[in-house]
């Protein structure tokens, strides 16, 4: 296929129509919004690069789907109302059925959140997507990581591990059917971002994160900003029937340390009304006063555990 | 020197008190900043990769610095005020040395320009640098691409041309001297952003764009939106004495073709009083009705052109 200008490229694949709000979109120096008045601004960024975050087989629709994902998650753990975001994309090479799939994906979400695409940025180089998103939450309203309290519980929401195993799967160390595969795979590939909850969450919530890097390292970044501990009950956190059929230490790696799951989790007082928003929430455990993280299973015994979450350097 | 986790890294290098307006900076899941009110948001973002925005060899505190120089210029290029800006880097290795002068030459500018780092991300991967920022301007008055009328002169910032003449000593195509090679070079590595006078020129420029691409092929950008033509004088167009002793020729494609000089070009009104800021200014031509862009010299001659700015997927 002919190979497209940059220019020609932006305009056939991303270049939208401004939404509400947006004054100027893709195409100028910069995007202009307009903010709410009184609202805070929420930012956040995220970059996905080929064989970290994603395998290179992967679905580009799927892809595009999930980069967007990953940083709406963000704003859902912040409570904030998504309004646009920046798209900054390094290929190698114009592919256009890998763009119109990638694209398609992408734009399926934003649409879906309210969220529009209002500029960015497209080069060559190695495959490498970074996103940065903006939201918008009432002042003092945010969820921040800092407000837990001893004696609040501890919340999530959906399912953890199924993307830990999926990734175990193409790591070939586990197997499983089709059916068991493809629906672990759609977890990993196809997350969807808490946003509902997110904003329900706000003035109930004490703290709230998500799960990005591994329960165990996100729920870690809570007790370290609230200078706080916790009990955490391993045999509650939730898990899908294909997981819950694997053996009991490979369960314990995807609930407590997978990466890739994108759910919420939060603290609230003990007692607190949480949102019904069609998600399931399960208590995991409980806020303490004395620092580090100690996890029980069902029968009183302590599961001892690194605390280490998945780290992009060290791994 | 040992491998240092993500978040130490974030840490070390990157972490600031947030500034005024700047409620979350980096940290938490998002940013959070409060808007002045009634102003609009403006936001663009640009990715750097390695062997294609810059040389490998550069001197990291100036690839801190030029990553968000261009980054800035877009905002200046729309009259923005800058109030923050997220960072995405991936790196192939934690290498110490080479963040703390990147960090050096990024926030000696962000503190230059009042622009806060208010989060980000960092991953392993190819090199590559994505920065997003954040500006604000009254409504009504960012400076856009479509507002240039029949009768509009066209003005330039500063010099034209030193950075691609750089970039051609480096390819080997031509030669300097030690004295001019580090002007040039400087021109290529530390480009000023012209915030300033972004700033000045609202009310006052009927269209401005910033010149990363070339200038025909950004001010082509500015003829297409506000669907006009113009008439430029090469010989107006300002070099400095280094690129003033170059043969004819490569004085044409340096003013004319070379990008990342990040001056603004913009237009307005015959007569119209422009601000002093303390920056040279060059009217180098005229907006006509006729569709296109007709290039002459100070004899009268018409220079041929391509049209052709910088095209990260065709050069």
């Amino acid at each position: 296929m002919a190979a497209m200008g940059e220019f020609d490229l932006i305009r056939r694949y991303f270049q939208r129509p401004p939404g509400a709000g947006v004054e100027v979109g893709v195409g100028d120096d910069c995007a202009v919004l307009v903010p709410t008045p009184g609202a805070r601004w929420l930012v956040s960024s995220d970059m996905l690069v080929e064989g970290r975050h994603f395998l290179s087989t992967v679905d580009p629709a799927r892809l595009g789907h999930k980069a967007l994902a990953v940083n709406l998650s963000d704003l859902a753990a912040c409570g904030a109302t998504p309004r646009g975001f920046t798209l900054a994309l390094a290929l190698p090479r114009v592919d256009e059925a890998w763009l119109a799939g990638f694209a398609r994906g992408l734009l399926q979400l934003a649409d879906a959140s309210g969220c529009a695409l209002i500029g960015g940025d497209t080069t060559q180089g190695p495959l490498n997507i970074c996103i940065t998103v903006f939201g918008e939450a009432p002042p003092g309203q945010a969820l921040l990581r800092g407000g837990a309290r001893p004696g609040d519980e501890i919340w999530v929401s959906g399912r953890l591990g199924d993307a830990r195993l999926a990734l175990e799967v193409f790591r070939g160390t586990t197997s499983l059917d089709g059916n068991g595969f493809e629906a672990v795979r759609a977890a990993m590939e196809l997350p969807t971002p808490r946003l509902a909850l997110g904003q329900a969450l706000r003035g109930i919530a004490t703290a709230a994160i998500d799960v990005s890097d591994g329960l165990l390292g996100d729920l870690g970044h809570i007790l370290a900003a609230s200078r706080v501990g916790a009990r955490l009950d391993v045999d509650a956190l939730p898990r899908s029937a294909v997981l819950a059929a694997q053996p009991a230490a490979l369960q314990h790696t995807c609930v407590l340390t997978g990466g890739d799951d994108y759910e919420l989790v939060f603290t609230a007082p003990a007692g607190a009304r949480l949102p019904n928003v069609g998600v399931a929430m399960t208590r995991i455990g409980v806020i303490e006063t004395e620092a580090g993280l100690r996890v029980f299973d069902a029968s009183g015994a302590e599961v001892s555990h690194g605390l280490r979450s998945f780290d992009h350097f060290a791994s």
